[in-house]
């Protein structure tokens, strides 16, 4: 069988770029991929792990033959990126993302990309808190979630062609608006890495305060694994986080206040003794969460 | 080698009673384990798994030849509970339990306990998200940490006895005072449960807004590891979190305010769009993130 595509170019081999070049050569669908990035160490191991297949730091030799671009970098750094390859990519050539805010690059890719060279945004709803090459495995992708959001502008041959890229390393694809994916994804994803963060800073203010009386203590002695989990992604890289949170500014801060008027609920309930509404709040959070736990079984 | 008790009678057979059961057993901590509980079905899983080698509904007959009681039962339900053993335990009887809040039940307890019943509260900090003898499993205390709370009144021998039990299932036994350590959880483990229950919450009710323009959207589809780590433990038992909380409602509210004071400070960086704050947020979290790691890796 053919290949999906002759030479893929990878621009950010880290954990999703990585992933990608991995599982599409395991899986024989894509004949060469080529890496481009900031620092040659990461490269190196992006090279060593099988992620690619070569890598340079020239834009005009990487964009030569190429078929499709990943743009694998922060949000806000996509049309700056993008715009080193424009001149050198050839006609045809799809460009993709995987970022996890759609709009705002859309938006940025539509307004950069001649009609030649045909976009289509994609978001790959799967990750961990590590980064770069190092992180990258391929299996990555199986069973998760990925989603694509074309506008009438979007070319469907290059559309289908992406589709397949993803399904091929395993993902389930769906279409989505834009600005859909972009509020549901706050409320899934951005809002919890937020709430990490802050669980983070939260601890550490009041471990530092004087009216602390725990000043000899430890906290993070005492965390278990409720801790640990929820705090998992607060590890995440901080760039890539202050763009997401930026490029996503308006549905993020209505997810922050939906999640604030809950908490609110659940602390008045405290503050008054309340044990009914905190039973109900559990109940309702608690039955919610084994819905997610049945989804993700795939029942 | 001799037993460390004869008869430990487990009072509420669940993931923590049943754990300690099969763990003590495997270890040769003590010959002879009994279960109490309210319901039959959970018991004779219980016995079928080894958590326990019999179990009766009987408090007279559950007591006898007792030397360690453990009342692993819902926070609120702790004096109640331990009240139909008292006339039948026998002198000596060393009496502990495994909740999640210390300062309130150590005052039930030696409350109601004369001198012939020396009283050891601990907080064996494991555990997961679901209840019950059939989540029990043997290794569920491994390599975490375990909290005495002892007193001015504890009996040094019965202590010393109670710590042996947990090291001896693999825990890192300390000390601490009751208080700091009600204050402690309630930032490293409760006020995680109240997060994980108010995201659920707060996506419910942001789903089901009029405002909502994800209607025909189900978010879980889209949740990704992030938040399923995030929200796990709101899968939890809803009375013994709903017990926790009230219990321990001064500590909780103290550090639901730290908590709030963070994401509020992130809130205001996003709304006014600076990228600075965001930066050092995430950075000084994913630090302190990074510290946990370690700690929790032995190094």
């Amino acid at each position: 069988m053919g290949f999906l595509f002759k030479r893929l170019l990878i621009v950010g081999v880290g954990l999703i770029g990585g992933s990608l070049g991995l599982a599409a050569k395991a899986r024989g669908l894509v004949e060469q991929v080529v890496g481009f990035g900031r620092t040659e160490v990461n490269l190196k191991i992006a090279l060593e792990r099988g992620s690619i297949d070569t890598y340079t730091f020239d834009p005009a030799e990487a964009a030569q033959g190429t078929d499709l671009i990943l743009l694998a970098v922060p949000v806000e750094a996509t049309g700056s990126v993008l715009q080193q390859f424009l001149p050198h990519l050839p006609s045809g050539c799809i460009v993709t993302d995987a970022g996890s805010v759609k709009a705002p690059i859309l938006e940025t890719l539509e307004a950069l990309l001649p009609p030649s060279l045909p976009c289509v945004a994609a978001h790959p709803i799967a990750g961990t808190e590590n980064a770069g090459a190092a992180a990258a495995f391929e299996t990555l992708f199986d069973g998760s979630v990925c989603v694509l959001t074309p506008t009438d502008k979007t070319d469907r041959t290059a559309l289908a062609r992406v589709r397949a890229l993803w399904e091929g390393v395993g993902m389930r694809v769906e279409e989505m608006d834009a600005q859909v994916h972009d509020r549901v994804l706050a409320q899934v994803s951005h809002l919890p890495h937020l709430i990490a963060f802050s669980v983070m800073n939260g601890l550490l203010q009041f471990s530092q305060s004087r009216q602390s009386p725990i000043e000899k203590v430890d906290p993070l002695v005492y965390a278990g694994s409720a801790f640990a989990d929820l705090t998992r992604v607060a590890a995440s890289p901080i760039e890539m986080w202050r763009d997401i949170c930026l490029a996503n500014r308006e549905a993020l801060l209505v997810a922050m206040t939906s999640f604030e008027t809950a908490l609110a609920r659940m602390k008045a309930a405290l503050a008054e003794g309340d044990g009914a509404t905190l039973f109900a709040d559990i109940e309702r959070a608690r039955q919610e969460r084994q819905r997610l736990t049945r989804l993700r079984e795939g029942k």
